[in-house]
């Protein structure tokens, strides 16, 4: 997708892919990653954001990374996405990116696809890799956090209190604009897609697990990535061709169409993000988030949400 | 969809709707309202039937209520139904209509949609109003009951004997004609939609919490209304907008297509009305129910149904 | 589908339907039938194989099964499937006849689907049947066995070790080539499917029934036989056109398309099945499953796949 374009983001943003010395795989500024017999481990830290922020240098990186993998559909197999921060697995979107003022140096539209936004196609791209792709979640994952989460094939979590999945777009006057209530409804139906989805609702992980939000939760951090690697390990001993080929098969039917996604969650955010009420909405949340920073809001959105429209 | 035409309706049938004096909402015979905060509470109570029937008074009722909420996208972002009569939150469709001489001061095909049935579009039309649509049930819901379930958002029962979910079209030699079926394996996935649309069975609370036909099930009537009000009271604080647009994002991937329902669901039973032995089972039906009147076989159908074919 | 044909092939596999003297059904050799009530019975016993192998006589007998049941919309209106070996309800396909050198009696492609591989379009005819289907699993099934009873509209388990449930194939580099990761996820979402079909894991009964993959499963086979007895003979109580038209409309949104199967399950196997990287797996298979019969392998393919890499 992205040939030659992220030479010149990762300049811009000053964070050069640097070689880990211990990994076939390079490491990014917000993504760390290892190696172990065709599984690509990937931990998530954004040191940038005390929220694990998506914002541009996760963004710069994952689509970096997604670009690398693309083009090995044989040496790894499996990718694991893990998290540095365990209060937030991995952050929703940097709001500012859409007030007045804001220069992004990243393009608004993907190269590989004229009609989808960046991020947007960079969830879509996760989607379709050639290798199976596994998120192991500690912390909160809200918003395009989940959508990211979405666009793996599995989730496990551990239930710790600080697991929290959400997508919290309409509290915003908005929806999710790449597809996350379109993949919910593929994972825990039409009905209660809608209560989380409408509500912007913080979920636990043992409610997670028992609607198909998450594969399964773990009482302990140790059984979750003892679970989890040993999946890993197992599918990695596969060969590529079947990895590639189940993958493409299940997607067919079971993944939101790359057309509605563009008009029915895209274009219909991107409609929505410039009228009044949502810029006033957005600047709201990141008063009341103290600029998306740790805090009560942050750590409680789905009890707070209250503060922004008091 | 229905402008003007539901004045003569109303009039025919002589349900003129009354203006509530506590609601900014009409109420109208069989549905009593009242609005709360951008909720509005409607209660469904068809002093006509024992049994709640989905008659051409309710469907009328229901036809003006949903004209009136499809203009209003604004004041009311919320609607939640519930019923006055705990035995039955709403029953199936008058099966008289379907008989030989009888003729219907409502329109059969809707002005809206040409192709689609007066009940079928209204229920159509549930499916995609700007408002979150809640179902609080108490009581039994069967047949075209149960579609009218389906094309709420979100669904939440109480776990007394009295609840019970039923598509029961099978049974007579028809299939649900609303899409039921094609809802229901949305909601609880591909085998159980079979296996409890063609067997006509009742499903109780904590089953159809347990697969997802509801979204979940309280063990008290207290529990069940505070959750939804306090649900419904989150949403509503939310804008109409992004409520909106969530909404067509998770039903452009969840809903069945509309021609689908057309073809697939209403053809079909049209089709098979008219066959003697239809006709012959909603005669036999109409007599086993005691005219479709509160008695041991609208109450257990789910167990009487074979005096069906005794 | 297959007028004519089955003739053909049934004298050159020997395998001439015999008449059962109880049932109105003909019995077929690996195939035993019995009437009662409009349910028919069939009970699967391949006897050439250790581990009813989905092999040429299964593929041919079924074939003729469904050809007769295909022109009977009226007497027969439900079909149980169970299996006379308790250790595998029915196998995964017979691996040889993708090896070279092995000519097949049967034709390559359907003659009533020219585009489908013969036992592609098999489980096809299953799942457009007229009467409802129904599988009572006790013992293991895996494979393409795994997607004839996803063909089956229902699919019922007891609880004991030796049921099993997986798709294998991606261990073996290859997909699902008769969409079996397509229709479980529309069974056990999105999320499960690709865990359970990616990691070619054995699924048993209690985790099968939790998340959708059966319908139910019971803790002892008089439980689990009187269960699907009684729900076959209620359905069987109901006029045909009913079921039909039912199954027709649960069909159009829940069955992966026919086209998509082709495409994005079957060609894909196709195309890769002469790799040599398959060529060697199936090898290394029917080395370390002692050619498809019962031992430690089959009886315990999730835990022994690493025996394929050693």
């Amino acid at each position: 997708m992205l040939r030659g374009l992220f030479t010149l983001a990762a300049l811009v943003i000053g964070l050069l892919p640097l070689l880990s010395a211990a990994a076939r795989y390079p490491s990014y500024g917000t993504l760390q990653t290892t190696t172990s017999s065709g599984v690509l481990n990937v931990v998530i830290n954004n040191t940038y954001s005390t929220i694990n922020l998506f914002d541009l240098h996760v963004q710069s990186d994952l689509a970096n990374l997604i670009e690398t993998l693309q083009a090995n559909d044989t040496d790894i197999r499996v990718v694991v996405f893990s998290s540095a921060n365990k209060q937030f697995f991995i952050g929703h979107i940097d709001v500012e990116y859409f007030l007045p003022g804001y220069a992004s140096p990243l393009p608004l539209y993907d190269p590989g696809f004229p009609d989808m936004l960046f991020p947007v196609a960079l969830l879509w791209n996760i989607t379709q890799l050639p290798q199976a792709t596994i998120a192991v979640v500690e912390g909160r994952t809200r918003g395009i956090g989940n959508e990211f989460l979405m666009s793996c094939d599995m989730r496990f979590a551990s239930t710790a209190p600080s697991v929290l999945f959400a997508q919290l777009e309409t509290s915003l006057g908005v929806n999710p604009g790449a597809g996350g209530g379109m993949y919910l409804s593929r994972l825990i139906g039409r009905g209660r897609a809608f209560e989380y989805v409408l509500s912007s609702a913080d979920v636990d992980a043992r409610t997670a697990a028992r609607v198909g939000w998450v594969n399964r939760a773990f009482d302990s951090p140790r059984a979750l990535h003892q679970y989890v690697q040993a999946l890993a390990a197992r599918i990695a001993l596969f060969p590529a061709a079947g990895i590639i080929a189940t993958k493409a098969g299940i997607n067919a039917v079971s993944r939101p169409a790359r057309e509605v996604i563009v008009k029915e969650a895209q274009d219909v955010i991107a409609a929505l993000i410039g009228t009044p009420a949502v810029q006033g909405a957005f600047e709201r949340f990141i008063r009341v988030t103290n600029n998306q920073s740790i805090g009560p809001v942050e750590l409680n959105y789905g009890e707070e949400v209250g503060r922004l429209f008091a």
